[in-house]
């Protein structure tokens, strides 16, 4: 049973009214399941994309966000007024049923603007991809990291959908319709040109805010390459993976990392590219999984105070290990989290989460670290993963290439 | 040693002649180290951003698409003319030294367009980050499959260069130097918005074509929410990542799978959401660690011919195991890669990489997918890994919410 994509053959919504499939004037509303009876609104201003909402994605990014930056929680409706409707005056654009572009969208759902920013307070994000969906996702989460502050203390709670190998116009046109049900908006990694013309068409028409994050990168890549986009979405026919040296290397860079991970096989810490030392819980082995996914040789030894460290842990190129330290309350609270999931409580007699055995160890650590000063040594404290792994590339990179400027290189 | 990124303070280019730190009209010329006696043209006219550049990243992204799309490679400098210069018919744009916007860039290096165009044929993409620069790699990646058929036959080799924690104004522009020297685009993922500014300024004014991932998904998604992004790149000060619920899933995930693998501890099965079953080298250890990374708890069961299978992997809920394949002839590749990669010959004696051997390994294979036909069995063929994940997880999701529209949905 094969799961690779079919081909794409996804009709052009503007062409598509002679076999009667989603034409752009017969663009089903979204909601027309849930609420039959709600009154069809004429569409003369929807037969082509707004022109105002087209234009709203050109003001001066930062100018609004320094207008948002002044503190104060905009209310998300508001801010479509401004940016949607600056002339917008007129009553009528806010009466319920109007074909407004503006009042469409909540007409669709029967309640007036009021109702709709008194709903629930999740927000929803839709992602879709032709392809696997990860740089979509990838992306999202770390735009999402700039609102960090709102989402920790559950002001604004989010919700990400991905939907990925959305591979023709039907499946793209039925995840966009769900969209604008849940009022969600649209980030998108669509390979195949008609396909992005056909979200822009929906979500301009169904007035869903949206993000294409694949396309300008990718025009500004073939603009510099000179070289024409496949238009091929990962998984198509004709798209597949070679076998490359990187392949390799990457897989054996895993396996490598799992058989030297905690310690085992300290003879092999030759062969490693990255070395990691540190206490228990200061996330030596997710880190290692996470370089070696890179295609980098990680093995990692712990330092528990009482037991000796392996001799060829001294006697590899220290430009290769790092020592990782971390605040000692933290690493507490991790480390009683660990016992608790290992089923171990207090009652166990263990020091492992004791504050002054926390601390003594860390100290002891300390002293390893300071007798090979030419490790460096990564505070991982209030870290993620991914962070720590862009210092310890950084630094080990750095002093690959000695040069002025370091950088990671790599050849395509 | 703590190595968290530091408070950025960066003076706005424009604002910063004061202190005469990089005021627009000194901005250096990037080569200004390398060719001194190169004569200092005047720049009235780059007191400000070109308006063609400017808008040249406006015209239709699929109309250009399809124009390159007729098959021909695009010579980039006359792609160049055409973008940025659609009126570009007077000689003295092309003499040397001029300051027209066009040929600046190559005056900097006191070549000619055509030396230009006959220089070495790779082309390099900077990627400069205020943070961890994933995201830029990840994005640009992404990109770049979009170019395979021309990066696989080396007709258009391209090196990525990574530059992350650029985290002050006078590094980013030692970076976009550079870029301007080595005649590269430029990808950047800044969250501080004076560095996003910086950053336009000295493409346009260097002419170095250039790509905002973050930015553009940013603003979408602060209006989707109304709140403002916080400007703060990972490893600010005031952005630690919280020991969540997340982030022991996650670690544990990844702990539980590097000790399921290779069949390892059969009795855990159950505790697994995923398990994966297949005969060697169909990437079941990667494709383990990858999903392990998201969260999941995989463990793998290798089939090996003639070796009876753990009695666990047929008491397990049939729904969460997945069945692995792949074509033969590529088995055999991979199989006589890894065994010199291990350091065994043909002389081994082994039927490792034999070709009856890897069919009827695969036949056997094939025979226990049968007899357990809930079990989807996912063709490994040509894929990477990456795309054999989303497979696994949109079929592992779909089986979960049993809904009519399956998705992967995270809350943050």
């Amino acid at each position: 049973m094969a799961f690779t994509a079919t081909a794409i053959s996804f009709p052009d919504p503007r062409q598509a009214s002679i076999d009667g499939a989603c034409s752009e004037s017969k663009l089903p509303s979204p909601n027309q399941d849930h609420l039959p009876s709600e009154p069809s609104f004429e569409q003369p201003q929807q037969q082509q994309p707004s022109p105002k909402f087209k234009s709203s994605a050109m003001l001066s990014r930062w100018s609004r966000a320094r207008s948002i930056r002044s503190g104060r929680m905009l209310d998300r409706l508001a801010q479509n007024d401004k940016l949607m409707e600056p002339d917008l005056g007129s009553p009528q654009a806010l009466s319920p049923g109007c074909a407004s572009p503006v009042s469409n969208r909540y007409a669709w759902f029967g309640r007036s603007r009021s109702d709709v920013s008194e709903a629930t307070a999740a927000k929803q994000i839709y992602m879709v991809s032709d392809g696997t969906g990860w740089t979509a996702e990838h992306s999202v989460k770390a735009a999402l990291g700039q609102f960090d502050h709102s989402l920790v203390d559950r002001k604004c709670p989010v919700n990400t959908h991905l939907f990925s190998g959305i591979d023709d116009g039907d499946k793209l046109m039925e995840v966009i319709k769900q969209a604008a049900k849940e009022d969600a908006m649209l980030v998108y990694t669509l390979a195949d040109p008609s396909m992005v013309e056909s979200a822009k068409q929906a979500c301009s028409l169904w007035e869903i805010p949206s993000a294409d994050v694949l396309g300008p990168i990718t025009e500004a890549v073939a603009s510099h390459l000179g070289v024409t986009p496949s238009g091929l979405p990962r998984g198509a026919r004709g798209r597949h993976v070679p076998l490359t040296e990187e392949y390799f290397k990457r897989i054996e860079a895993v396996e490598f990392t799992i058989k030297q991970d905690d310690g085992a096989l300290p003879q092999n810490l030759r062969k490693a590219d990255i070395v990691l030392a540190g206490v228990s819980r200061t996330g030596k082995t997710p880190l290692s999984i996470y370089l070696a996914q890179k295609g980098y040789k990680v093995a990692n030894v712990p330092i528990v105070m009482g037991v000796g460290l392996p001799k060829t842990l001294f006697e590899v190129d220290p430009e290769k290990v790092f020592g990782m330290t971390i605040n000692p309350v933290v690493l507490q609270t991790i480390r009683r989290v660990r016992a608790r999931n290992l089923g171990f409580g207090v009652e166990a007699g263990s020091n492992y989460f004791d504050m002054d055995y926390v601390r003594e160890e860390l100290d002891f650590a300390g002293k390893v670290f300071a007798q090979n000063p030419i490790w460096p040594v990564i505070e991982v404290t209030g870290k993620a993963i991914e962070e720590t792994a862009a210092v310890v590339l950084r630094l080990y990179h750095d002093r690959k290439q000695k040069c002025s400027m370091p950088r990671i290189s790599k050849r395509y």
